[in-house]
């Protein structure tokens, strides 16, 4: 019989991986909820048509999708079985698809709730998602989201809000040296406005923010090969000069936009989020205007965030966000503004790994095994174990009276740190004796005893 | 547009439901934590092939199924295709399945992990899983499973605890009045010797159930019409009179199960279980011996548990478990017995909610809301707002500085004990005016009497 797998793309988490996994995820949630948040859970699958066509054609391809139950070919028309085409089968044979994000679950959740909710709504939602991407290292096709929305209002208090938020975050993580860095959709449109094309705005930030790594020369040169005109590439060239701190970089980009209504626009908002920043402080994160942020363009209609790992860890981003005029037009519901963040679990973990950052204390582990010398004993030591346990104390009886090199084997493979030892001798005097398994050091501890020194 | 809907039988949860869930959910983990369990995760679709054949035929056509990604009708071939056979085609174009329960996922990572694992091994597991049921009320396609397992010893040291980890959690959740049933197969062979036949034994423990509600006389009637014979029923007569505490059913069947070497080896195991318990103490559950137990009779072969909720609630079994000896034979691994026990999330829930023992912390909700009166008092706000948060007090601002009247009503709605109101005045004299939505009380306190008045 062959050893049994498990899908590719997929995991088994074991216990230490768990462990430690919900140590990122019960922070974020702790910082999700003390910002005001709340949780909501929706269903793993949804009806299909909730979910294609929100992702584009190469989402829908992606999107898993659920065979029917029964017999699901009989309600399959001749004409349509007949042809034989995937494309065409797949709509007559499954209805349910599995969750692709957390976004548009929560658009129709939004939609199908919305006389039961209070706008503006704060919620969070942390799931798994599936997508049938090709694997590769860090993709999965089974993979975690933690998303932060609140939908229902257009104040930039918001995105305030949500840069505390990561920063609240990452301290707790002691993940020290995140930069946040934030750009404006509307700042994006007017340096289309300036180069004369949309369509040409994304080349243009590509190759932007190439110039620390290629120099400004070869910068400008990918730029007339995309088709950017010289005339627009010499009124930007301030860009190219942008630094600073916060502010000097939004003067620069005020000099610059001062021609374009939409520019300003974003200039003015990122204003407002920069200032109530540098009033409240961050204390992990630093907070980074970056003109060469496009992530989800199409999507993003104000603030748009990322979130870049210490620069001494190779990592790409570690999360990211923004304001979006539309979440809920997709079902009918119009005029819902809203703006989220969401942070990239499997990334922030590989981080804390290589940053050696997982406190001591995030373990699954035991911290006292009880020697099973036999049926009287063990009743003796189970004794002890129910006190323990009501203190909150992680304690376990070996389960089998074997060997004691067996049983002391099982704490070292476990690293269990303590071991208590109760034979005939300490059933006599009522006490137990506990052994440090690091040091060696043994004590005579009656139960009260035990009890504190091991609190 | 049509609103948009869910799939029949899955749950949108609100953000009260969710904390309520977890509420019981980080209940249970804290005690299999306290207890040695460690946590696993195993993904949510698994190769068709782990888990078909394995629940049965009725369990197959339950099984949730993924249908292959891309042109998956490609490699078909023509014979098959053309016979149009739901039942046939499946496995050509599904290949990947929906997690059924999670003992089989288990079995499979011992086997896959077994060179990882410290044996005994002591795994929880509380993960979603996924039925083609018919959906009707308590009945879900999707739903929560919570179960502890111990595999790799045959210590009936583990039946002990287990029945104290049932207690342990429903003390801990304040649910008094919990019947854990306990019965054994053991002993249920031993009946079966005696009536006969192992074949009648579902029959006769179906009708023994039936005492208390239709009396001795139509219980034998029903027994002699399934075919039971009038001499096993004499036989037999002392199981209907089986009485009092543990001890004293233990009595009666010692008696009774005298000639069966089966039997009395089931007696002896729950006599050993029922002594430590007797010695151990339960606090909010009572251990009852039920030899009409016959839950999942093929699969366990030692002790059987059903946990029944308070007499006082109309409700079903709201956990269950046993023992098994043979987990993992069906992935080819030999001699790892195991046992383990469920919590049924969703009636425990009911039951919670029922006798009103959610308690009034349980809640995911803000503790303050501070009233927005413009650009300038907001950022006044925030900066006590984050000094709130970083004591743990969670906190927010109402996002948009629009109408009192509205903002007090989103305070309202949302259940917000707390308002803060600071405006001009307020910020002039380094004051916060905290204001008390149920009584009605209002203070002037500064920053520090804030928090400490919120903490």
């Amino acid at each position: 019989m062959k050893k049994p797998s498990i899908p590719k793309g997929t995991r088994d988490f074991s216990p230490v991986e768990v462990t430690r996994r919900n140590y990122i995820m019960d922070t974020i949630k702790g910082a999700f909820h003390n910002f005001g948040f709340q949780p909501i859970e929706t269903p793993s699958f949804e009806n299909s048509e909730t979910l294609m066509g929100k992702y584009g054609e190469e989402g829908d391809r992606l999107i898993f999708k659920i065979l029917n139950s029964g017999d699901y070919l009989r309600k399959v028309d001749d004409a349509t079985y007949t042809e034989k085409d995937s494309g065409k089968l797949t709509p007559k044979i499954s209805e349910k698809a599995l969750r692709y994000d957390l976004t548009v679950p929560f658009a129709r959740y939004v939609v199908q709730h919305q006389n039961d909710i209070t706008f503006p709504f704060k919620r969070y939602q942390i799931q798994p998602v599936w997508r049938a991407d090709r694997p590769q290292k860090g993709r999965f096709r089974e993979f975690y989201q933690c998303d932060a929305d609140v939908v229902g209002s257009t104040s930039l208090w918001q995105e305030v809000e949500f840069v505390q938020l990561y920063d609240t975050v990452f301290n707790k993580l002691k993940l020290d040296g995140v930069t946040i860095k934030m750009n404006n959709r509307k700042i994006l449109s007017g340096i289309a406005e300036m180069i004369g094309a949309e369509d040409k705005l994304i080349d243009f930030t590509v190759a932007l923010d190439k110039l620390d790594k290629i120099g400004e020369e070869k910068v400008k040169a990918e730029m007339l090969e995309k088709g950017i005109s010289q005339d627009a590439i010499e009124k930007l060239k301030p860009l190219f000069s942008v630094s600073g701190n916060a502010s000097e970089k939004l003067a620069t980009l005020k000099t610059l936009l001062s021609v374009s209504t939409i520019g300003m626009e974003g200039i003015s908002e990122m204003e407002c989020i920069v200032n109530a920043i540098e009033t409240l402080k961050l204390s992990a994160a630093t907070l980074e205007i970056d003109v060469t942020l496009a992530r989800g363009l199409n999507y993003y209609t104000g603030a748009i965030f990322e979130v870049a790992a210490p620069k001494n860890v190779a990592m790409g981003s570690i999360g990211g966000g923004g304001r979006y005029d539309d979440l809920t037009g997709i079902f009918g519901m119009k005029d819902m503004s809203g703006v989220g963040i969401s942070f990239g679990l499997d990334r922030i973990y590989l981080v804390l790994e290589e940053l050696d950052l997982f406190p001591k204390t995030v373990t699954a582990n035991t911290r006292v095994l009880f020697i099973n010398f036999g049926e009287k004993e063990a009743l003796y030591a189970m004794q002890a174990i129910s006190a323990l346990r009501k203190e909150g104390i992680p304690a376990e009886l070996y389960p089998d009276s074997t060997k004691m090199g067996k049983q002391m084997g099982y704490a070292d493979k476990r690293d269990i740190p303590f071991v208590v030892l109760a034979g005939e001798s300490e059933m006599s005097d009522g006490n137990y004796t506990l052994k440090n398994m690091k040091s060696g050091e043994q004590l005579k501890l009656d139960r009260a005893q035990l009890l504190s020194k091991l609190k």
